[in-house]
């Protein structure tokens, strides 16, 4: 019985760019680009490419408009501070060729946070500058607002407030098919299994077949990890990867997801 | 007394590539970032931009010519090993328009390391091929070679290793003068001292000032970084950068190194 071909997948890509010299310079780790990849993942939304580049404005200008013209959404996180090193929100308005200027409910959010006017600081009031066209994007930790400009959205660049960001305007976001996983671990090491894994990638290429080397307990441990939107066929591959494990004489389980 | 003019700092840049799906998918965080930013500016080799990029060869061969001809040197992670979806040795081929077939010495050093010949599989001589022109990088933990083709590095993407082929070839970096570093820790919040920072950064436009925010015993405390090439320049601003902090009330001590 022929099969019946799947419907092709929609697909929806995202790029992230990590806007900060502190990353560059190996003072700081990034933690946002693995929440965010996790978190667009489970929504159908696949990170295609992740840059990490300078406060620089002519950087942040040419990066931010080549990436989204090429990918559904981009995230920047970083450089929307009040010290004068954060400027990503003046370059996100230039890179759209549109003013900036403080936006109303934003100055209104901050003024309550602040109480104290003597505590809204000029440099406070800098967090309320938005691009022009820019809707506001909820920060429930430090309350300056994030913002999305088109398909791209702006976050703070601390993890807890780039998370909650994200939280707040996921809702936003239009998904394609959500990528599934499973993941079959195996003890023959992968210069042993290479060549049987490349066949059975090549029987499935609607699936996309990794293979990551680790150890456990001092021993070779390689997770193989099947990626693709329809599960049926992730199962079929996995069943086939074990029995085919099996026969060389490796072990072989699938991990419970 | 006019100051002299300080010559021209000598600028040496490097961008990363980091190669893998398991990066983008989220599965995996990169630890390779800010290893080699780290020790690269140790070198006096800045790290201008970081790339995240998926197992696609079109991709990889775009962005390594891009930004070969853009940086002073190029460090590639990922996708050496034996598998089906290790494709960057033969992409960087491609991205450099030469050939790649099998090296006499990766051959010769991994024929040894495995020496039964059963267990140098095809899929194992694969990690032999390397590209016409390129001279090896040594691989101190598993064998199998890395490799340099012009001002491009291409170690593997498990972190022991990428770190073990950086140490074996980091004599061949010829850097440019250290950016030095002196680091102030205040508990003045950024928007309370943003103003006199920014005022500061303008007489010193030749360091750069980060400010990085963070919480230490459930207290604000903002870190000032202070970035240059002139450590006698540096000195001054930390100096005049604590006398501001201690004018507004605020703590403020400069961190030993």
């Amino acid at each position: 019985m022929p099969e019946v071909p799947a419907a092709p997948a929609k697909i929806v890509t995202a790029c992230i760019v990590v806007i900060g010299n502190e990353i560059l310079s190996g003072r700081t780790k990034d933690a946002n680009i693995s929440f965010l990849a996790t978190e667009l993942n489970k929504l159908g939304v696949r990170v295609m490419e992740c840059r990490v580049i300078p406060d620089i404005e002519a950087t942040i200008v040419a990066t931010v408009n080549e990436v989204r013209a090429k990918f559904d959404y981009v995230f920047t996180t970083g450089g929307i501070g009040p010290t004068h090193d954060d400027i990503t929100a003046d370059s996100i308005a230039k890179a759209f060729g549109v003013g900036i200027s403080e936006h109303p409910e934003a100055v209104a959010r901050m003024s309550r946070h602040y109480g104290d006017p003597a505590l809204f600081t000029p440099a406070r009031r800098r967090m309320a500058r938005i691009p022009h066209g820019a809707t506001l994007v909820d920060n429930p930790i430090s309350v300056a607002p994030g913002f999305q400009m088109g398909n791209v959205f702006t976050f703070a660049g601390i993890p807890t407030i780039a998370q909650s960001m994200f939280e707040s305007m996921k809702h936003r976001l239009v998904g394609g098919d959500p990528v599934l996983s499973r993941t079959v671990r195996t003890n023959l090491p992968e210069g042993i299994i290479a060549e049987a894994l490349g066949a059975l990638q090549k029987r499935y290429d609607d699936i996309d077949i990794g293979s990551y080397p680790g150890f456990r307990a001092g021993k070779v441990s390689v997770s193989l990890v099947l990626r693709g939107t329809n599960d049926a066929r992730l199962a079929a591959a996995a069943t086939e990867l074990i029995q085919t494990i099996h026969q060389m004489g490796g072990e072989a389980e699938e991990l419970v997801q």
